[in-house]
């Protein structure tokens, strides 16, 4: 049997679109996961890695797993039984955080604000009064499920003032919006492939600062999960002698290889402005249209556009038909939210003003 | 930055050559994990996956990442704190079992013997003796650090007259010799992408049988990787309404589905004949250049050949000059069998008469 997907225009929640050249890459013939010319592959994947996060974290790496394995790298690699934690939660990816992290055995004490909204440094400085010294203080920095993009550079002080570790979900942010690890003091981060850096899901790069290895090494109970034990992992990918761990996914790894690289052929701050600038074009189109951004101006993310439907508009039929009739994804609504908004994606590849016009046509025929 | 790797003819443990039209697979524009169309190649994946290990569990589906992580998968669902288990260890990848087992707080009572023999069904039986109801029993069915062929009929019958749960590692059998899950009665079976289904790394087919279901259901712990959590992945897999759970590697996806219909188109008898057929011409030539076999004629796989050098071989020097001057890929010994094994890959596209040709000429110079 063969598979000939009909041609999509992606502007959900991702996947985006795929560079040609990073399809290409996928294609290439496998070679061995310990010959040499991929060992040198993995080393120049960690290197524009730690690029991409500007960061010089020693132990950034890709998880050979999507971006839901890259967060439960960072909880079960950080957390023990008994541990203390706080967690914000303003969407879907807080509450599946404070979920894995109760099954590590820890504690998770939670900041929760209405979705679509930020955490205040403030609630993070009260909650610090209650658990004065969690073992990490975790958030989101792009909620893909409202579209929310969380302020880090004030909280990150206090976490860090209270002797804590400061963990951050970067999936829907990474390479498309300003992300900055180690000015920001995240000493533990996540992302996904199939955001805005528009590789094919299925990896997730991480890294951890020497404050978060310094946590790694001082464990008392081994971590839960063997796949995901850094420990272990961490000498196939970055020890003098690559030690056979698992398998690692070959072609997926010459793919984030090729989108890495196109990331910064183009620069992050011109990605970061393209990113910018669409969202503007798109967002002026839509209002036009009746929608409503969810989420207010100053926090707003550029690249995920969560936009509540015109009233008396049908979005299921709609949605339907712009994916059947003009091959057009866009995102439904998660939890609360379905039925209620779209999640527009403008990422990587997909942001460009041909893709906006093509969905902004579609939408004055339908609705 | 390009990446073009050199076209190597991978003969080790894998991954094993690809067939061009899985490479092809990989190359094809991405659509939305939750897009009708991929919604129903899971279908066809699922339906194949079933018919490539023989089984009509309903519980059938591939995890988003490797063979290792399809180990995980199945001890973490199965196992809870104070539960006990046998755990056959004559390889590598039995310790990582024992070791993933413990790490769900499972006593694991092991059955070792010397790495390259066999579990006999006597030595289970005395384990059963001593740990009467074990929540489970598992082993390595092709033990891929060994080249060793697990027998699993007899002993099923011990096991499930125990009343216990049978758990396999098929990561180097699946779709390379015989394995039939329903008619050796396997519980749970997880094997990986890159050996004899000939694509690339990155995901592990899973199946459970109803027994082993029923024992999910009633877990009275949440599984400790929520990644991992089958009571959450099966509703994305085989739910009626495809719950979002995480978002699947779709590419990779497109490749099994190819990769399975090459299988299917082959046939699975066909296939374990060529694998078998390749194995005796290549084992004719390796014992004329002096290499012995490890292990023992009846318990061979045909598809992993560990056989041991003629004395006075500089195994570590020709196995680099068989990579970089010839391109040919072996693997080397793993633990104790360092520096003293070779382990010859014939799998999936790469058992072919050619490639024992290529290997062997090239040995006949360098030795």
């Amino acid at each position: 049997m063969n598979f000939n997907p009909t041609p999509r225009i992606l502007m959900g929640p991702g996947p985006s679109d795929a560079h040609p050249r990073v399809l290409q890459a996928m294609a290439r013939p496998l070679i061995g996961h310990l010959d040499p010319e991929f060992v040198a592959l993995m080393d120049e994947v960690k290197e524009m890695t730690q690029k991409c996060f500007i960061t010089n974290n020693h132990l950034t790496f890709v998880v050979s797993a999507p971006g839901s394995a890259g967060m439960e790298t960072c909880l079960v690699n950080l957390l023990e039984p008994g541990d203390e934690c706080i967690i914000g939660i303003n969407g879907v990816f807080g509450g599946r955080m404070k979920e894995i992290a109760e099954r590590c055995g820890a504690t998770a004490h939670t900041v929760e604000v209405e979705w679509g909204k930020i955490i205040e440094p403030s609630m993070i400085k009260d909650a610090l009064a209650k658990c004065p010294k969690p073992k990490l203080v975790a958030m989101v920095h792009a909620e893909t499920s409202t579209g929310a993009r969380q302020p880090l550079e004030e909280i990150s002080d206090l976490v860090h003032n209270a002797g804590s570790l400061l963990m951050i979900d970067a999936v829907t942010s990474f390479c498309g919006i300003p992300l900055k690890v180690d000015e920001w003091g995240i000493d533990a981060i996540y992302s996904g492939t199939q955001k805005c850096l528009s590789a094919p899901p299925g990896l997730s790069p991480v890294s951890f600062s020497d404050a978060a290895v310094k946590v790694l090494e001082n464990r008392k109970h081994k971590v839960q999960s063997w796949f995901l034990d850094l420990s272990l992992v961490k000498n196939y990918w970055a020890g003098a002698k690559r030690a056979y761990h698992h398998t690692a996914p070959v072609s997926s790894v010459y793919a984030i290889h090729q989108a890495l690289s196109i990331v910064l052929e183009e620069g992050l701050e011109n990605r970061w402005a393209r990113h910018n600038e669409v969202h503007l074009y798109l967002k002026e189109q839509l209002e036009n249209l009746g929608f409503k951004y969810l989420v207010e101006e100053e926090f707003r993310l550029p690249n995920l556009n969560a936009v509540i439907l015109p009233s008396g508009v049908d979005e299921a039929s709609i949605r339907k038909q712009l994916l059947l009739d003009y091959n057009i994804e866009v995102g439904g609504g998660l939890g609360a939210f379905a039925g209620k908004i779209w999640r527009v994606g403008i990422m990587g590849e997909s942001a460009t003003k041909n893709h906006v016009n093509a969905l902004i046509g579609a939408l004055k025929e339908l609705m």
